[in-house]
C-alpha cells in the first residue's frame, strides 16, 4: 500500500498505467504471483524500461556469450581451487576477461584464504572381498599419512545415528556413513545429506573412529566420488581423515557389509595443510549508473571451483551467465541509472571467503547494495523467480517476474531467504536478495566431481539464465525504487515504528 | 524343404501339426521371420517341448537369479583382470557357484595367457593452459617410464588420417585421434571407432611419435575413460606407449588445440609386462543330457573382466544369464536329451584366450557342439533372435524365435555370423551359433570403464535374458534335429554335392 504513495510520487501515475497496460498485452500472461489487480495499479517501471528489457529478453535468448565465457573459463583455466596452482591464473583470466567484456571499472579485491591440498586417496577392501574402493578427500580433511590406516567398518545410516551409538562400536574403526541425498528441483535433498559431510569428521573422532567414509553427497550413480569442505571445530578441529565415496562404491560396501559385518578397509590419505595464508582476490567488473553510480546491483558468482573438474556447472557457468547478462546491458545505448556489479567471488567453495571479505570491506555501504543475485547452482533453466524483499517491494518484484515468464519463469514466493552462498553475508547486514532459481534435479549428479566439465553444459539454458540474469539487472539498476524498507516510504516506517 | 523331411521322420507329422495349432494359438502372434504356411507345416518341436518351453520362459520372467549370480559375482570378486590379482579367486568363485546351482558336472579347463599390469597412468596439459587430463593405458600398452614424456600434440581425426600423414608432422610429437564412435542399438559404431585402439600405437610409432592419446572408444560423456587392448604387432610390436582419454577431455583437448595448435601435453604410463606366462582357467558346468550326453549345447560368457570396474555389465551379466538359465532347466523333472555347457570362458577381453583354448581343446568334437551362443553386450534386454545356421534349421530357428516372440524378441535374420566374441573361434571351426542381440545403446557408455559396475543393472531386462536363453537352450538340447549341414539330411547333402 505504501508502495503505492512512493513510486506514485517517483514516477507519475499517467506513465504507470500507460506503461502497465502495455505490457499485460505484450506479455500474454500474468506471473502467478501477482494479481491482475496489483498490476493494474502498481507497476514501476515505465514503457521504456519495458521495452528495454524485452530487448535484452530477447538479445539474451539469441545469444550464446553467456556459454562462450563459460568455454573460455573452463578449456583456458580448467580447475582453479582456491590457493591451488591455477588461482593466480583464473584471477587475471577474469580481469582481463572483464575488460575486453566492457565494464567501465574491473577491479580484485584481496581474499586471505587458509591453503590446503589433496595429494592422494586410495581406498580399498582388503577382507574378505579384496578390491579397490574409489575414493576423495574431503576438502581441508586431516591425512592419514602416506601408510594408511585400516580397520572394520562400523556403518551408520546418517550422521544421527554415529552420534548416537556407543563408543565402544566405534572406536578404532573406521566410520561409513551411508546416508543418500534425494534428488529434487529446488536442490532440497543437500541439506540434510550433507551434514554427514560437514560434521561427520569430528562425530567420528569423538566416538574413538580412526577415519571417515561417507557416501557422496550426490544424486548419482556414477563412479565419482564428490569432495567438499569438512566443517572446522572451533579451534580448527579436523576430526578424523575423512573421504567420500562413489555412490556405486557406498553400494558395494552396502552389499560387502551385508555379507560379512566385519570388512575391513585400508585408506590412504594424503592431504597437504599449509599453515601460511594464501592471499586470493575477488574480481569484480561494474557498469558505472548513469545517474546514480554508488547505487549498486550485484550480481554474483564465484570464480574458484573444486580441483577435480573444471567447475563449469559450479560455478563457471554462474561467471558467464552473470558477465553476458551485463555485456548484454552495456551494449544498450546508455547506461541503467544505478551501477551494476558483477563480481566473481574468490574462494566460494572452500567456505565464503570471498563473500565474506566483500561484506567485511563494503559493509558501512551496504545499504547501497540495491538488491543481490548469485548464480550458483548449475547451468539449468531458471524455473521461479523468488525475491527476499520487503513486503512493500513485492509488487515491483512481481512485476519484474511477469517481465521473466515467457522464459518460463514462474513467481517463486517473497521472502525464501537465499539467493546463493555468496549473497549471505551481505543479505545477513540486510541486503535484499533475488533468486533466480535454477531447475537443479541433475546438478548434483555433477556438483564437486571430475565429471563436473563443460560438456554437461546445455547452451540454450545458458541462453535463458542471462537472459533473465539481464532483465533483472536492467530493470533494479533502472527502476529508482527500493526493495529494503525504503520501498515502503519513511511515512511507513515511521507508522511501523509506532 | 529338406528340413520338414528329415524332421517328419524324426517326430512324427501328427504330432508335429498338434503342436503347432496350439503354439499358434498360445503364442498370439507369428515371428517376423516366420510366414504362417511355414508354421502350419514344419514345426519342429512337440508339444511338450513348447509347453514346457513355455514354462521356463514364465520362471525366467519371474526369477531374479541371474541378477543374484551377478550381484555376487561383483561384491565378491570386483575388478577381475586375466592373470591379475583376483583370477585365482573368480575361478575359485565361479567353480563353486556353478556346484552350488547343480550342475551335473563342474570342470576348469587352463588358458595360458601373458601378462601385463597397469600401474599408473597421468596427464597433463603443460602449455598454454596447464591442467590434468583424465587417462587411462590401453591394455597391454607399452609404458613411457615413471618420467613419462612431453610432447606436441599431432592432431588426427581418424587412424587413416595419421597413416596418412608425413612423418614429419608426426615425428617426436604424441599423436591424438579424437574420433568418437556413434551411440547404437546394435554397437555397429564400435567397428569403425575401435580401429583407433587397436593399430593405433603401431602406426604411431611407424611415424616417429612418441605416445598416443586416443578419444575413449565409448558413447558417453562421463569423465571416465575406456580401456580396452592394442592389437600386438607381429612379432609382439607395441608401439608407442598409448592412452585412452575420457571423452570430456578429448573434448577439452579439441578445445585446448582449436585455440593453441602447439599445445604440449606430458604423459607418464607405467605398465608392468611380465615375461613369463600366467595359467588362468576357463569354467564349465554341464547339465548332462540324458539321451545325447556327448551332444553340447553352448552357453558363453566370460569371467574376467578389464581391471578398471567390476565387470557387472562386461562380463558378470552374461554369467549371471547363462548360469541362471541352466539353473532354469535344471529344474525341470528331467534333463534334456543333449547336455548343456554353460562355459565361463577366461581372458576373453585380453584377446579370446580362453575361447582359443577351448577351440584348440575341443576342436575334433566339434561336430557334437550343436550350436553356441554367448551373452556377452551387457544387460541391456534382447530384441532379436538372430543364427547362423544351415538354411535348413532355419525353420527351427524361426520356430525358436516364435517362442521367444512374447518376450518382444523379434527374428533377426539368418546368417550373422556372429554369436558372442567367444564363439567366434569354434564357428571359425563350423559350430552354428545363435545370436540374442541386446540392446546395447548404452553398453558403449560403460564399457571398460570403472563405471562398469552393478548399480546399472535393471534386474527385468536380466530377467528377460535369462527366460530367453532357458528357452533356447531347451530347445535346442531337447529337439533331436541339427541346425548345421546334418538338418539337410544326407539325401540332400548328396544332391547338394551332384
Amino acid at each position: 500500500m505504501n508502495f503505492f504513495k512512493t513510486t506514485a510520487i517517483t514516477l507519475g501515475a499517467s506513465l504507470l498505467l500507460g506503461a502497465c497496460g502495455g505490457a499485460n498485452d505484450e506479455d500474454g500472461q500474468a506471473g502467478e504471483g501477482a494479481t491482475e489487480a496489483a498490476i493494474e495499479v502498481t507497476p514501476p517501471f515505465t514503457a521504456d524500461m519495458i521495452q528495454t528489457a524485452k530487448l535484452l529478453r530477447e538479445r539474451g535468448l539469441q545469444s550464446d556469450l553467456a556459454y562462450q565465457i563459460t568455454e573460455d573459463l573452463t578449456t583456458e583455466i580448467g580447475p582453479r581451487l582456491a590457493g591451488g596452482p591455477r588461482d593466480a591464473a583464473a584471477v587475471e583470466w577474469a580481469v582481463a576477461r572483464f575488460e575486453e567484456l566492457g565494464f567501465d571499472r574491473v577491479w580484485t579485491e584481496p581474499v586471505e584464504i587458509p591453503q590446503w591440498e589433496r595429494v592422494h586417496a586410495e581406498a580399498r577392501v582388503t577382507s574378505p572381498f579384496p578390491q579397490p574402493l574409489v575414493i576423495t578427500s574431503l576438502g581441508h580433511a586431516a591425512g592419514t599419512g602416506p601408510d594408511g590406516v585400516e580397520a572394520e567398518i562400523a556403518h551408520f545410516e546418517t550422521l544421527g545415528d554415529l552420534q548416537a551409538a556407543d563408543p565402544a562400536d566405534v572406536e578404532g574403526k573406521i566410520v561409513f556413513i551411508s546416508n543418500k541425498m534425494a534428488r529434487t528441483r529446488d536442490g532440497s535433498g543437500y541439506g540434510p545429506a550433507v551434514q554427514a559431510r560437514g560434521a561427520g569428521s569430528r562425530a567420528a573422532a569423538e566416538k574413538g573412529a580412526v577415519g571417515l567414509l561417507i557416501r557422496s553427497i550426490g544424486t548419482d550413480s556414477h563412479r565419482f566420488p564428490h569432495t567438499g569442505g569438512i566443517r572446522l571445530g572451533p579451534d580448527g578441529e579436523r576430526g578424523v581423515p575423512a573421504a567420500a565415496l562413489s555412490n556405486p562404491d557406498a553400494d558395494q560396501l552396502v552389499r560387502i557389509l551385508e555379507r560379512s559385518p566385519s570388512a575391513t578397509v585400508h585408506m590412504t590419505l594424503v592431504n597437504e595443510i599449509i599453515e601460511e595464508p594464501f592471499t586470493t582476490y575477488t574480481v569484480v567488473g561494474e557498469l558505472t549508473g548513469r545517474e546514480a553510480p554508488d547505487e549498486i546491483i550485484l550480481l554474483g558468482s564465484h570464480l574458484d571451483s573444486w580441483d577435480l573438474g573444471t567447475g563449469a556447472i559450479d560455478d563457471g557457468a554462474g561467471v558467464g551467465i552473470t558477465a553476458a547478462a551485463a555485456r548484454l546491458i552495456a551494449d544498450l545505448p546508455q547506461r541503467p541509472r544505478r551501477s551494476i556489479r558483477v563480481v566473481a567471488f574468490g574462494a566460494e567453495e572452500i567456505g565464503l571467503f570471498g563473500a565474506r571479505a566483500y561484506a567485511a570491506a563494503h559493509g558501512e555501504n551496504l545499504d547501497n547494495h540495491i538488491i543481490g543475485a548469485e548464480s550458483d547452482f548449475g547451468a539449468g533453466a531458471i524455473w521461479a523467480f523468488a525475491p527476499t524483499v520487503h513486503e512493500a517491494a513485492v509488487p515491483a518484484a512481481q512485476r519484474i517476474q511477469q517481465l521473466l515468464a515467457p522464459l518460463d519463469i514462474e513467481w517463486g514466493g517473497n521472502g525464501l531467504g537465499f539467493a546463493g552462498p555468496d549473497m549471505g553475508p551481505m543479505m545477513a547486514l540486510g541486503m535484499p536478495g533475488a533468486a533466480l532459481r535454477q531447475d537443479g534435479t541433475d546438478y548434483f549428479d555433477l556438483h564437486h566431481t571430475a565429471d563436473d566439465t563443460f560438456d554437461k553444459i546445455d547452451p540454450d539454458a545458458m541462453a535463458q539464465n542471462q537472459a533473465a540474469y539481464a532483465v533483472f539487472a536492467y530493470l533494479a539498476a533502472e527502476w529508482p525504487g527500493y526493495f529494503d524498507h525504503r520501498a515502503a516510504g519513511e511515512d511507513a516506517e515511521a507508522e511501523a515504528a509506532e
